[in-house]
């Protein structure tokens, strides 16, 4: 079954505390090589059937409506990935 | 500066409840194309410098050892993604 992956971020103006922690761990863990990190949400809807273009538009219509909080969170991408 | 994007998913024999929650409330919102959801996360790590495939092996190193718990979690993508 075909998937569609759902990515959503906290908007840039927003401030990211998870991501914060994770930045400032990083390096006594030995990364240094990372300025900043910002941690979202990944999603995965399998899809029934064919990812038609129908389909995708819901998938998007559902990443505004219902899997992002468009105060503070952005859809940066919505793409169809392959099988499941 | 670049940015590089990790993503990590529920392993898929691990039970995940919040996409459990998100699927069954989609059917609801008119959002009826979909016969399953998994929630993971999304990391944007922002580089200083270039990308190079020594970061690029340290956000690998990263997304295993900090980024991601391995008993339930799978990183599913790390890749290099234009500028921040």
């Amino acid at each position: 079954m075909p998937r569609i992956v759902v990515e959503v971020m906290p908007k840039p103006e927003i401030l990211d505390p998870q991501g914060k922690a994770i930045a400032s761990a990083l390096p006594h863990l030995g990364f240094d090589a990372f300025a900043g990190v910002r941690q979202g949400r990944r999603f995965e809807l399998t899809v029934e059937g064919d990812a038609t273009d129908e389909v995708l538009a819901q998938a998007r219509r559902a990443a505004e409506e219902m899997l992002s909080n468009p105060v503070i969170e952005d859809v940066v991408d919505v793409r169809v990935e392959g099988d499941a």
